[in-house]
């Protein structure tokens, strides 16, 4: 039986934030910077709450952390606070609740949309993954189609360092970038906006509690880290990339922006949508032990991600976005738990609030391509429903990826949405 | 003429910290982190001087930032701050101070030794860029005998992200990192302690005046937005890197540690050491217009850098370290304002404490490789003066970088150090 919350928008069916979800942001409100939770259509203000004594005994830490502007501090306390601190939460939302908390609790809803959600962390450092094996096997048949998987890849979970400054929050303008570029067919490369703008599909893992410099993170501790999972678009330039890649990997590419959808969702949250290990097939090796799951029945997470597309000329005709593609984050090769632990593995130390990114997530079928340069392999162009198509993004397409679980008999834990809408070139 | 200071030990011959150096940094004292600045061998904590208001006129934005505990802060002043401050600080330790005003000062000087300096600012972001043609040359012979420089590289400055969270001061200990490796005679990786530990002999460009997103930065104004250089190592474990940086980039065999030195050398110290534009040969490309120098004459910066190394067998028998290699920041192919706009031309936002570093420096001839990979293509193995032979850093090894600018009727402007000694492996 779903609980019930006494925010009536929470119960409606399809509502990705009921009270089984509680997400954590943070907003901008009347000039202000504070951190709540979503609860139905509402952002609720936690620190007012803690302030006018709502939400029952809290250490002093777990109170301090919850003035913050972001989510560090919080992050930084560890399962035990946040468990604490959820447990509060859903009784103060839950049904059960007393009226009178209720009816003072209530003034400290805010509508989403009369607030401005805001990067719900500072992110010290950005890792992103290539965690699935049916994007990377897609990408690397057009680069060496005769060997599109390297020979590392089912042993080490791959990755690289992307760019923190340029995180945004859903919502954000992507401008065009400009670099430079290398036709074929050109002896000289030029530098100009990318013609070969794509998105990637990915999900979020925000750390919470750090590690030390020198002190890796064994494989059964790595959930304990996680504070929560987001939605993230790793906007790319394709045609800039393909020139700078060699030897040390993606740049400029990347860094231009990344889009994160700005509600983190728990673990704890997302408990029932566990299942079996991440995909292996027959042969696969074995993980080598440091990154063995202690439970593969549970080392995998059910999250439904898709993307959607709508043009300028969509908008214009009032025609709605088009689903692009849909993928779960269980068909990823490697776990949360893996990537942090292997992250951790050489002593590289985490902090509260870093962002791990999955990689583009994608599953083995055609319609579950998580960005455009994979549907190269169609036999089709895209094409959308006023019949333009698609090969990159052109300049008014705006992009939303979409985040949920759900089960017969389970409460839709959602994701919500990471939105961006590209702008026209930078002028240089 | 050299100026003079009433801080005798800057006048010695030989001292890296001349009144006409006046590098910043931070240091912790009495458990306390404040800004400083280095004189002969001591530092100046300048925010005691500014509140016994020695320092003459200053904005108080200025008084502000340098109250603070690392450099930020000044670094988002832009130049015309900085000049002011250093005018005012050049007065206050030049020899035409007024005798009270010594007296004061004075009590504001801590020997270096009491001190323990900081990594000097919050770096946001880490880049490393890839600037010495010689190094990639090298590098790319052990992997492509036959086509060691890849196409894009004349064209494009090639860096890649690093990860900030382990940048960490001189003096720290760095211990082996342990990851997975796949000798070349095994089917299958293993994980375990690197065997193949390596330095890297780089220098850092701290950035001043940040740019917003979506706002390249002009090469004519790239030198506005740094603050300053310092050296840096950044180590690198080869094996671990061979085995997992394709086709994304250095991971794991970079993150687990970068040292920085403290001081940070402002770009007006270095005025009187710019040389002409970079190495180029003959049939090399013109740089493409984005990153075309307005004054070649002066876009190079002759920087000497040094490594030295000393094995614990070396420290137990007193005897010196031994010089490895020299070479000069003037041999990269890429100068330091191109690798900011650069970085920046795609709109990607850097912000003031964001650290870039140059890439391993080295120069053509044997004696200058900045690194121990480059010297396997020398004749004869590194042997050291205990007979003791060196293919890559054993435990207790300490690595020391230095640099210096010097010059006929110049001052002297120094880096002072950047040391680190392995430790044994982190055990698994």
């Amino acid at each position: 039986m779903a609980l019930k919350s006494w925010v009536e928008s929470a119960n409606l069916p399809g509502c990705d934030f009921p009270l089984e979800n509680l997400p954590y942001g943070a907003f901008s409100h009347g000039g202000e910077r504070r951190i709540g939770i979503a609860i139905g259509d509402q952002a609720l203000d936690i620190r007012a709450c803690i302030e006018e004594e709502l939400l029952g005994p809290l250490s002093s830490e777990i109170a301090e952390a919850c003035s913050a502007s972001a989510l560090n501090a919080l992050m930084a306390l560890g399962t035990a606070a946040w468990s604490a601190l959820r447990r509060q939460l859903t009784s103060l939302l839950g049904s059960h609740a007393a009226p009178e908390t209720q009816e003072k609790a209530r003034r400290h809803l805010l509508p989403m949309q009369s607030v401005q959600m805001e990067v719900p962390a500072q992110v010290g450092d950005y890792t992103d993954f290539y965690a699935s094996i049916h994007h990377a096997t897609r990408v690397g048949k057009l680069f060496r189609p005769d060997n599109p998987l390297l020979p590392n890849y089912k042993y080490i979970p791959i990755g690289y360092h992307g760019r923190a400054s340029s995180i945004v929050a859903s919502g954000t303008e992507i401008r065009r970038p400009s670099g430079q570029v290398k036709p074929a067919s050109s002896a000289e490369p030029a530098f100009g906006p990318s013609r070969s703008l794509d998105y990637e599909l990915e999900v979020g893992i925000f750390v919470g509690l750090g590690n030390q410099i020198g002190a890796p993170i064994p494989i059964a501790e790595a959930e304990q880290h996680i504070f929560g999972l987001c939605l993230v678009n790793d906007w790319s330039a394709r045609d800039i990339q393909s020139w700078e890649y060699q030897p040390l990997g993606p740049f400029l590419a990347k860094s231009f922006a990344t889009t994160i959808s700005p509600w983190v969702v728990t673990l704890e949250a997302l408990a029932p949508y566990r299942v079996e290990t991440p995909v292996r097939t027959q042969g696969d090796p074995e993980p080598l032990p440091y990154l063995k799951e202690r439970d593969p029945s549970r080392a995998g997470i059910d999250v439904t991600v898709e993307v959607l597309l709508q043009s300028e000329k969509m908008r214009e005709q009032k025609v709605p976005a088009s689903l692009l593609s849909r993928a779960s984050l269980r068909d990823l090769y490697w776990s949360v738990a893996q990537l942090v632990t292997h992250h951790a593995s050489n002593g590289c130390n985490l902090r509260p609030g870093d962002l791990l990114a999955t990689g583009t997530i994608s599953g083995s079928d055609e319609g579950s391509e998580g960005c455009l340069l994979e549907m190269k392999h169609r036999a089709h162009a895209l094409t959308l429903p006023t019949g333009e198509t698609r090969t990159f993004l052109e300049d008014g397409d705006e992009v939303t990826l979409r985040g949920y679980c759900q089960g017969p008999g389970l409460p839709r834990i959602g994701f919500g949405q990471c939105v961006g809408r590209i702008g026209a070139a930078i002028p240089s």
